[in-house]
Formats: C-alpha cells, sequence, structure tokens
C-alpha cells in the first residue's frame, strides 16, 4: 500500500514485547477489596439478576454493547487464500486494531475451525450472547453468502461480512460521485465487473441497488464473461450471467462506461482502457498490485477517473472508511440488524463527504495544499476525522428510519458531541500524524549515513513522508549496507565530501566558513580543508538552504 | 465476604462511564500509515504465511499464548442458578478481570448459548484456534463433567472447569496444612462431604488422589447420604455411594474429622460441630453463608480448625489462590493439558506458601502483625504477592515433567524474574491497598455528616477498614438519612456537639482553646460556646487524641 515492508520488520511488528497486537484490560476500579466485591463476588450478582430479570440490560451491565467479534474460518484470507484460522488470526487481530483506533469499539477476534456452514453458523449463534455485533472476515465464497445469510437471519445483532459489502460500499461511494463528474448516469452506463468472489457479487447487487440496469452489467470470471447456459455457476454467478456476445475481458471493456477489477495485478492493459467509453471510470481494486497501475491508466486515458486500493495514488477505496463507522452507528442504535437502507446511508454519507471543504488538518495528514473534490479525490481520505460523524449517524438514522433500531436517538447533537469524544479519547493516530507532518522538515542530511541504523531511520523517514534524506559518507560504504540490508534508499542522494567532484562546494562552503570564522584563526586553506568533515559540511548545507535539518553525532 | 454491598452501588459499579469492566486496546504503536501497514494489510500477510507454514508460530506472532476463554453457558451462575448466558456475562467479565491483575492473562468472556453436550463442545472445540487456553464456568452438573472430559480429550490447549477443579485445589491445599495441626493423617480421617455437585465431587476425587480412603468419605446431596442401590443417581454420585448406616447430616458428621460443606448456608448446627472427633477440621464453603458461621462452630469447639468462603474471616477458601497461576503456569510451558500432576503442585505450593514467613506487605495489606502459619493461618492470604512466583513454576515444572509442555523452562530464575515483572506491570491492586492501609488512620471525625455523600464516603471507609468513623452533627437528621439510604453504620458513634450531654466535653475543649487562643481574644465563655460548632469540636477531638483526623468542608 504504498510502503515498501521489509519481512523482517513485519514479524517483528507483531512478535516484540507482548505477541499479538491486543491486550484486554479493566475499565473498572480495583485497587481495594471493596472493588473486587463489586466487580466479582458478591457484588456482581446484582447486575446478573437484573438481566436475567430483562435480558437488554446486557447492554447496561456489560461491555456486550460496544464489543464486536471479527470471525474468521481462515478460508479466504486477504490475497492467501485458505490458510487456516490460526494463520489468519494476525489479520484478525489487526482488524480489530483498526476498529478500535477508528470507532473506540472493542473486539473479540474469534478463529473458528469450521468450514462447513452449519458447525460455522451454529458456533457463531452459539457464542453470539457475547457480542453487541459481528464482523464476519475472510470467509471464501459461496460458503460466506449462505453463511452471512443464515446468520442475519437467525440473529438479532447486525452481522456483516466485511468483504462483501465493505468494498460495495466504499466503491458504491466512489462510483457515485464517479459518475457526477463524469457527467453520467448510473442507469444508463456500462459497468464491466472483472472478478465473481464475495466482494464483486457484492458490488454488482450494491450498484443494482443504487440504480444500475442488470443488463448493462458484464460480469466475469477466471473463465471470461459469464454466460447464460453454463450449467457450473453458482447461485450468486448465475444472477450476473449474460446471453451478450462478449467473451474476453478485452471485448467486454470496449465501450463500457466503468470497469471495476477485483480480480488480480497486471489483467488491464492501456490498450483495453483506450477501447473505454467517454471519461471512463475504472477502480482497478486487487492488492497490492491493481489490475492496471494508476499511472499508467492515467497515461493511457487523460479523460479518466481511476482508483485503486493503494495509498500512495489518489482514490484509494479501503474498508477502513465504512465498517468502524458502521457498526457504531449501528450499536449505537442497538440495531438488531446492519440492512440496506444501513448500507445506502453509509454509501450517501461517504460520498456525500468527498463533496465537502477539507480541513486543513486533512491537508497536512497527506501533505497536500489542495485536497479538493474532482477526479484525484472522489472519497474521502482514511484519516478524515470527520468520518465517524459523518458515516455513524447517518447509519443510526437509517437503522431508526427503517424500524431495525432499538435505542432511538434524538439529540443528534449530543450524539455527534460523544462520537468526537470517543475519538479523541482513543484516536492518537490522526494526532500523531498531522503532528509530524506539520514540522515536515523538507530534506534532512545525515551526517553519519555509514551506519546501518541511521541508513534505516532515514529510510523510515522516507517512507513515511517525513523527510527526504540525503546521505552523507563514503558512497561504496552506503551503497554496500543498502544492498546487504535489502533498504529501500535506491533513489536517495548521497554525498560523498571528500570526493574530488565535491571540491567545488568545499571551496564554497569553506570560502562562507572562513568569512564567519576568520576571526577565530581559520586559515581560508583550512576552512576549504574542514568541509570534507561530513559534519562541516552538511552544517554549511543546511545553513545555504539546500536543506533543512542535519543529523549527526 | 465480609463487605455489605448495597444492590445500587453494585449495579452502579457495573454500568457507569463504559459499561461492563473490560475494553480491548491495541499494545503496538499505531499512529503512522507506516504501523497501520504493519498491523494490518500488507505487513500482516508476513505472519500469516509463517503460522500457515508452521501452525506453532500463532503464539509467537498472535495473542494466542497469553489468551485464556472464560467460557459459560450460564447454567450454575454463582449461587443464582441457571439464569441464562446474557446474565452470565457480568461474572465472566469478572472473572477475566481476576485473570487479569493477578497473573496478567489476558481474557475474552465467552457466553454461550448451549445447554446441549454436543453443542457446547463442537462451539468450544470450534473456536479453539482462538486461544491459549480455556477455563470453563459456572455450568452445571452432571453436565460440567462430561463437557470438560470431551474438551480435555479432544483440544490440545489447557481445559479447566474452575468451578469443579479450583475449590479442590484451594480446599486440599488448606486440608493437607489443617491436618498437620491436627495431627492426623489423610488416610485414616473420616471425612463427611456436603453437597454433590461439580466442586464437591471434584474434592472429593482430589481427596482421594491425596490419599483419603474412599470407605472413609460420606457424601450428603439434599436427600441425605448417597446410599449404595439408589437407581435415580447420576455416574459421579456413584462413585461416592455408601452402605454405611448414617442417613442424615448430623449422623454423618458424628464422630467425623473433616467436614467439607458445599451445600448451603446454616445447615450444621453446633450440637453436630461438638459430636466431631477431637480436633476437628470444618471448611463451610457455602456464600455468602456458610453451613455454620466462623463464630458460631469457633464457639462450640475450642479444638476446631476452621474455614470459609468469606474474606472477614480467617482461612478463606477462594479459587482466585489457583486459577490465575494454574493458568499462568500452563500457558507459560504451552502445557496441552491441565493434568492431575499440576493441579497436585499446585495444592502442594499454595500449601507451602501458607508454612513460609509472612512477608510484612502481607501483614500491612491485612492489617495484621502477625500472620504466622497455624489454625488461623492454614492457607495464603489472596493479595499475597509470593502466590504468582511460587505456583505459577510448581504448575509449570510438573507440567514439564509429566510430558505434557511444549516449551521447556530451563532458566527458573529468569522465570521467576518475568512473572515479577508480570506483577509489577499491572497489579496495582497491592500496591495500593498496602499505601492505603499503611496510611490506616485509625479514627476519622467526620464535622459534615448530616449529608449524604459524606455518610456514604464514612461507610466506605469503615467497610474497607480504613477508618472508624466518628459522625458529628444531629442525631435524628443522621439516622433519618441512613435508613433513607440503607447505609450500613448502625453501630457508629455519632456526636451531636450542640446536646446537651455534651456540655461536658464542650466546656473541657472550650476551656483548652481558651487556655491557647486567649491572646487572641476569646472569652472563656465565648470558648466553650464555640464547641458547639463541629469543626471546632472534631478539630479538638483530633487535638486531645480521641481521634486521629478530621474531615469536615
Amino acid at each position: 500500500m504504498g510502503f515498501k515492508i521489509r519481512k523482517q520488520e513485519a514479524l517483528d511488528y507483531h512478535a516484540q514485547g507482548r505477541p499479538g497486537k491486543i491486550e484486554v484490560i479493566p475499565t473498572k476500579p480495583y485497587s481495594s477489596q471493596r472493588d473486587l466485591s463489586l466487580a466479582y463476588s458478591p457484588g456482581v450478582a446484582e447486575p446478573c439478576l437484573r438481566i436475567e430479570k430483562n435480558k437488554e440490560d446486557v447492554y447496561k451491565y456489560t461491555a456486550k454493547g460496544n464489543l464486536v467479534a471479527v470471525i474468521s474460518n481462515g478460508t479466504a484470507v486477504l490475497g492467501l487464500g485458505d490458510i487456516g484460522p490460526e494463520a489468519s488470526k494476525p489479520v484478525m487481530e489487526g482488524k480489530g486494531l483498526l476498529f478500535k483506533i477508528f470507532a473506540d469499539i472493542d473486539v473479540f477476534d474469534i478463529e473458528v475451525d469450521a468450514k462447513d456452514i452449519d458447525l460455522f453458523v451454529n458456533t457463531v449463534k452459539a457464542i453470539s450472547p457475547t457480542f453487541g455485533g459481528i464482523n464476519l472476515e475472510d470467509i471464501k465464497a459461496p460458503e460466506c453468502f449462505e453463511i452471512e445469510r443464515r446468520l442475519k437471519e437467525e440473529l438479532d445483532i447486525p452481522v456483516m461480512h466485511d468483504d462483501q459489502h465493505g468494498t460495495a460500499i466504499i466503491s458504491a461511494s466512489a462510483l457515485i460521485n464517479a459518475l457526477e463528474l463524469a457527467g453520467k448516469k448510473i442507469g444508463k452506463v456500462k459497468i464491466v465487473i472483472n472478478g465473481a468472489g464475495a466482494a464483486a457479487i457484492s458490488c454488482a447487487k450494491l450498484y443494482l441497488a443504487l440504480g444500475a440496469k442488470l443488463e448493462n452489467i458484464l460480469m466475469l470470471d477466471s473463465k471470461g464473461v459469464i454466460k447464460k447456459g453454463n450449467p457450473n455457476l453458482d447461485e450468486q454467478k448465475k444472477l450476473f450471467a449474460t446471453d451478450k456476445k462478449q467473451n474476453t475481458l478485452a471485448e467486454a471493456m470496449k465501450g463500457s462506461d466503468v470497469f471495476l477489477g477485483l480480480s488480480k495485478g497486471n489483467v488491464v492493459s492501456p490498450e483495453m482502457v483506450k477501447s473505454m467509453a467517454k471519461n471512463p471510470i475504472v477502480f482497478a481494486l486487487a492488492n497490492p498490485d491493481p489490475e492496471i497501475g494508476y499511472k499508467e491508466a492515467v497515461a493511457a486515458r487523460k479523460d479518466i477517473i481511476m482508483a485503486t486500493g493503494r495509498s500512495d495514488f489518489p482514490n484509494q477505496v479501503n474498508n477502513v472508511l465504512g465498517f468502524p463507522y458502521i457498526f457504531r452507528g449501528a450499536l449505537d442504535v442497538r440495531a438488531t440488524s446492519i440492512n440496506e437502507e444501513m448500507k445506502l446511508a453509509a454509501v450517501k454519507a461517504i460520498a456525500l463527504l468527498a463533496k465537502e471543504a477539507v480541513p486543513e488538518i486533512v491537508n497536512i495528514a497527506y501533505d497536500s495544499r489542495h485536497i479538493n473534490f474532482g477526479k484525484e479525490y472522489i472519497i474521502p481520505k482514511p484519516l478524515d476525522p470527520r468520518l465517524i460523524t459523518k458515516v455513524a449517524p447517518a447509519v443510526a438514522k437509517a437503522a431508526i428510519e427503517s424500524g431495525v433500531a432499538k435505542n432511538i436517538i434524538t439529540d443528534w447533537e449530543a450524539y455527534s458531541e460523544e462520537l468526537i469524544k470517543r475519538l479523541g479519547h482513543d484516536n492518537k493516530l490522526i494526532r500523531n500524524i498531522t503532528q509530524r507532518a506539520k514540522q515536515n522538515p523538507k530534506k534532512v542530511v545525515f551526517a553519519e549515513a555509514d551506519n546501518y541504523k541511521i541508513l534505516k531511520a532515514a529510510q523510515i523517514l522516507h517512507e513515511d513522508g517525513i523527510a527526504i534524506p540525503i546521505l552523507l559518507g563514503d558512497k561504496d560504504k552506503i551503497k554496500q549496507l543498502i544492498k546487504e540490508h535489502v533498504l529501500e534508499l535506491g533513489d536517495i542522494e548521497i554525498i560523498d565530501p571528500r570526493e574530488k567532484q565535491e571540491e567545488e562546494r568545499r571551496k564554497f562552503f569553506g570560502d562562507i566558513l572562513f568569512n564567519k570564522r576568520k576571526r577565530r584563526g581559520y586559515t581560508l586553506y583550512e576552512a576549504r580543508k574542514i568541509m570534507q568533515e561530513r559534519n562541516y559540511f552538511g552544517s554549511m548545507m543546511v545553513e545555504l538552504g539546500e536543506a533543512d535539518v542535519l543529523i549527526s553525532g
């Protein structure tokens, strides 16, 4: 997603200190025997008895109402496929972390050893009294459809399979805005969907709900356009089977208005993009490599509106824009389900937010001065702090209006304040990022660049967009270190102040130093010579505005 | 448990602020986009792939190894019976809190809607990849036996039903020490067990494992002594059926050496205790009211060794002495089960600890100067900080020696240090309690006692054993408030400085004040009169040593 992550670094992140990424902590006082006799026996009997009398009181006396289960059987994890429940745990913990930091929702990640639909459904149903909501995750198609359908039907708490609906909701928001910019109506556009997995099916269904016409959709699986009469299609694919003449992706894309890719990298050529209708909309969402690269696509068509799943290009379609706030809204009105009305409300709220003026904090977080609704900004940024106060209330309102809310919010201003407080409470994320970016030193000179630790620091600052490093030192030695540690510092400036080619600069710097310091006894020769020292050379770079900061020592 | 807990106070504790008692928080950095790309996509793929390749790596890269599920179906909650999974949630959250503060173990409380053995077992098995261990809780007999048996057999992580084994282990530790003090051998003592539920059966079995003789045990259920030939007995009760002539509890107790009560309050009379053999051992563990009160029992027999489940009398048999450390030890060596060897190791470690000299911190925590092995101290105190370093390593060693450990500890000193660090890390409990107790002001005068909040504070300080309050103000008004708010301040001293009966004291205090202050213009009359003011009266009480502290204003 833009950052180049080294394997060892990723492994270290998860293994270091307390293994994994979560901890369960008490929220109530426990520092006296009295506290303990309230928390446990005998005091705890009181809330138990209340809940026994009125089951709804479980929301009052326990963590249930803010607790979501992120549940997977590990059969379709990221792009890794069926890796099993244990191997899915790092992802589920990570999803929990996102729920927490973006919406202050507590998550138990539950990895289930159950590929069988019945066993999976029965297990989740059995443990459902624990939770206020259930986020199904990384379950393979077609089982995921039946699992979600049955759990939604049989449980009275919100259930959502995020792989299906998350992508559908965010891409739909992007689609609405892209169509507006392209001057097209959803009822008239020809849509090509490459991919026929859970997300693709769900996107297609949601686009239909927004007004797209079934006869205008061509869906492709790994064998090409899905055709009517094929006896091997599952129920979901059948819905989108066509009797049109197109068979290949190239044929399908010709003259189409919208391309949605949920397949794999580099399957779309510039020629295919060129063959699309005027003002084409291309959402190439395969990760980490999109169906066609952002730059390639934009190069192929000036009039394109392009989105990917990557954070390093405009218009990132990222589920994190949706699920934290959809569950936040659903939990806060104690919705008995996440229904179509709530999903559509999320779509519209996210789409609308992109059209509002962007607060300075978002510009700063993304190191930009001009984030504005347009072809390069059709959906909000993941770190936009307004998401929680826009999306959660929209979802909550839709739940109330569609009759699935058990807790009716009337004071929306107070609710909004509560949401801001939740963010303030725990969202260090946006604070830290903007703080860092604010300091934003453009160019940083590293005087001791022939040291691995310094090089690693330089690389991280570089990748985080915080700094453009300039490395001082022996070029061969530095390049050797970069190669040895597989660092990503290929195109970064390295300067060896001792080198012949720096003689001109040494002379220049030396003359300036001489003029400044001559009273302290430097000769011109000495001042020029001393510029071979990296600390002097680097500090002169800063003094003369060639860099902003010197890091040394 | 000694404290008188008011219903509303207990309800408030669980409901106030964030409902419930737990929160799930991230342990890893998440304050930059880079952190997030390590925590989630794309970096998270690396640990996933490692675990896919080697399932054991799930302990390295996720929270599994320190994560215990506290699982209940709510069929036998505390003394409340079958109140259902939702109503059991406050207890399960509370159990999680105890795991955390005593042994730094993270707990997901899981409430299961499943009374059926198969559904319960299949559910727990299905979600077991999530956890490093499973603590079954508050599941009714006889289902709990089969549930535990099957889960132990079919899972390769530690499983323990604490209601069975917790009580068994702690009471066995107490029994070993009590027998030593009584000068009796376990193989020869006659044991009466009143109660035939899960805990009673498990205690009986463990006592057998420690050397007790089956023919010396009489077990009673609600119908009396369990007799051979009764066709209505379940498998577990059958094990303890007898053909002896005794039928009633009174008959059974006559001449017996040990009484274990796991039944209900006040079913044992002083006469029954008097009928027991020399140096009788009575463990009356029903809660909150024991089978016979501590004071009654001790009054009936000078030679008795008495234990209860209450914190306000000596020898509290409290499961918290066991389960946090048993799981700690089991998790730390990655034991595949909690076997008999490990339980016996816990029994012995707990029993031994009671015979070691008590550190000052324990004396302070329990406001005592003389905690010493003897009839009033046969098991350690729950707040003893040595428990973790005594019990967890004993359990871990037993796991290694019995061949169920996957992770072999060799440096026991380092392990011990790690355990202390864990306690230091999170155990505010002992720190705070001892800090409070150290300040221990004996008598506190509350000048504004005709105020509900002040009265409540006085009551809490009183119940926590931190202070002996003295209330100043209008007696009727104060008594009215106590009655109105159902406060437990019945036997506390109330003084109205304005009352006729205080005239003598006002005169005495006034004279002293006059002598101290006369230079500032008080007449003797004024000094005496001003003693009607509670603040002056109270401060003179402190000055003259009638109290230690004045709280006012």
